[in-house]
């Protein structure tokens, strides 16, 4: 039972820039989950602690409350060790679908709870349900019988998993206070613990089409994420990785779909294989099975089985069609000569508003809505011929997106002023 | 009609050090009024604006819509000048009761809306009502009509008034917000303006019993308020008060009245005569009444005829008996010596202890309850002699009342640590 504490005193006490106590921690988190604090009250902390922030022993104790708000789970039993992937969100970052099946293939169990998306970065969810059949909701019970004869799982986390988090989230999210790095990095991570996966890799994106715009903040919440885990237990790295370009060459539910199946296959565009072969060599080697190659198991199909198997224990049919938008729209090159950019917050966005994405947690999304690139960064153009297209089941969607994709990208006759940057830019983590 | 905004874009221009444009203020402020802007948002907007201040024209701009939320009061037809008081509240702060019918003899209208104590400090109206009969709601009609017929009038603001600055006023005091200085400010001046007052002198308090602790914030509350008063065409000044000891010799409900019956009387404790004088002074002279000096109606009695038609105008009996507490209990001096302090938030505390305040808005208070002193800091006392009397209904609360005194006042053999100071400290305005 935490001690007794008043929501006000909590409140002015992270105002006036204090830090709060391990009992005042306690309390709130567990009087909002219960509803005693009330929602204008935990609003008014969160933007405090976005403001003046939270030492690490702060955010510590308030992952632990909000794990403690819920049920956690216990993967002990698997005859498999587990290891688990975060990713901070980006556009066109399909990167789950093919990984986990590729390190179950590796011989290592991956519970992979997941999200829907909200505003320009898609969801992981949102995605495999383009499959037709494939369900997103299990049991504890078929998720631990899926791992230990599957290995892989991707699916909705449940209600019991850190409720305190859910109902802080949905508060943030209309009260502007998201962007708090302890609240952002104490969301992340008291699911991850809770949900008691051996090792962890978390790929903190930046750049425009990130949450994080700015490497510093990425690297501060990167930090934060690894010092968390390490502390409970969990073995825990994080990749920072460049998200100004879209990944791969799509965008949307069922076109990344079939980008992830291209890359099980051997194929598909060579970022995505970059970051799914570095991703899975962390939880590879977190989960003590460094001996594996990951790219053996995308070139002898051994990934793809597990792929398609995953995708049959949740009902899903890995071979049929993909539903695929009712109307496109094709933008042609205005110039001949280098890609230079392609903006990841004006792709994502143009998705989004093309019907991929939602605003509002209750709204659906298109399973065949997206976009398609026609070519990368450093690639040659010529004037007239397809640089993406765009795709909707409702054509009076293509306004807001085409409006979307001003000036997001740049054609240059040289391309001298293309860089390509690498994609992982640090490792955070031992 | 208010532009179109988002709450979530209104309160993250300010979370990050913007200024609210002139739409952003009106939008906010009126959707707030309508339900719109929930009340989880607008406490997380006003812990921003605690923490990242307003500039002047964006207080303005808020004061403005918060007076367009509501009614305006119209004095224009009165046959006197209009001249109001606004005290930010301290302990034994009966200043109202004679300061406006003295004010009202020297031929000046007293519009005085005013409230209901919370903590600590008293309220006028919860004074005033511990006179038999006496009532604090008036139609606007009858308002008009008392302040044409006796020229001063205490009541309670009706709900039309500024009902955003109601609303914002309860979801500030439960959210740790109350301490913005931009939004105090604006909650007091939107009132005033609103009122319609052609005057308005401000009582800003600073000291242990008053809301600011630290001269530095009571002054920038006082400049701030001047500013909006003197940009809305109210004739605006500020009198920078001191409130580390309380003021006169008592604090309470009946206990106020009866000081303040001796006030006008001619009689009664030296500091609040002082300060009724000094508030009385400046109010006339902002309506150009200053050839009249107020001591002579407190001396004359036409002061104290004022006030009995006041009361009796609001339905009580300026000659009744006023309700006396069950129980009392005296604290005595515990040494000889000079009483060289007596603070100003012990006494308050104890006070409201007592049941002369209370804790939530639908509490009831003692009228009877309270505190007396029998000396002033500066006066000597004698071991064993009564220092402070304390009354109240309920004897069970003496004890929460003499642990919030104790280490509230100091006796020193040679008194040579009293230091007297002065009641006004400084004068902001023209």
């Amino acid at each position: 039972m935490a001690e007794q504490h008043d929501a006000v005193e909590v409140i002015t006490t992270k105002r006036d820039g204090g830090r709060l106590s391990d009992s005042m921690v306690d309390w709130v988190v567990d009087a909002y989950t219960r509803g005693v604090v009330a929602d204008e009250q935990m609003s008014a902390l969160a933007m405090a602690i976005l403001l003046n922030g939270m030492d690490r022993d702060e955010i510590a104790r308030w992952t632990a409350a909000m794990i403690a708000s819920g049920e956690r789970m216990d993967f002990s039993g698997l005859s498999r060790p587990t290891a688990d992937k975060h990713s901070t969100g980006g556009v066109g970052d399909k990167i789950t679908l093919p990984l986990a099946p590729l390190v179950a293939a590796c011989g290592v169990a991956v519970p992979q709870l997941s999200g829907r998306g909200l505003g320009h970065t898609g969801g992981t969810l949102d995605k495999l349900e383009a499959i037709p059949g494939w369900r997103a909701a299990l049991s504890n019970a078929e998720m631990l019988a899926q791992l230990e004869s599957v290995g892989a799982v991707i699916c909705a986390a449940g209600d019991e998993l850190a409720p305190a988090d859910k109902k802080l989230y949905a508060l943030r999210d209309v009260t502007g206070t998201v962007e708090a790095i302890p609240l952002i990095a104490s969301s992340i991570m008291s699911k991850k613990i809770a949900e008691g996966t051996g090792s962890l890799v978390l790929d903190v994106k930046c750049g425009t089409g990130a949450f994080m715009k700015d490497e510093d903040d990425a690297r501060e919440l990167a930090e934060t994420m690894v010092a968390l885990g390490t502390d409970a237990g969990v073995h825990t790295v994080a990749l920072l990785t460049a998200m100004s370009t879209p990944l791969g060459l799509t965008a949307g539910n069922a076109v990344e779909v079939e980008e992830s199946v291209e890359v099980l296959a051997g194929g598909g565009p060579a970022d995505v294989v970059e970051l799914t072969l570095a991703l899975a060599r962390e939880m590879l080697a977190g989960a003590g099975k460094d001996d594996v190659d990951p790219a053996d198991k995308l070139a002898d199909g051994s990934a793809m089985d597990v792929w398609k198997a995953m995708i049959r224990a949740q009902d899903g049919d890995p071979d049929a069609s993909l539903p695929v938008a009712r109307e496109s729209h094709v933008v042609n090159a205005p110039t001949s000569g280098v890609l230079t950019r392609l903006d990841a917050l004006a792709v994502g966005t143009a998705a989004w508003r093309l019907g991929a994405g939602r605003s509002r947690k209750e709204d659906p999304v298109q399973a065949g809505a997206g976009v398609r690139w026609h070519a990368r960064p450093g690639d040659s153009v010529e004037e007239g011929e397809p640089l993406l297209t765009l795709l909707t089941d409702e054509p009076e969607r293509f306004d807001r997106a085409l409006a979307a994709l001003e000036g997001g990208y740049d054609i240059e006759p040289d391309g001298s002023a293309y860089d390509p940057g690498s994609i992982v830019i640090d490792r955070i983590g031992s």
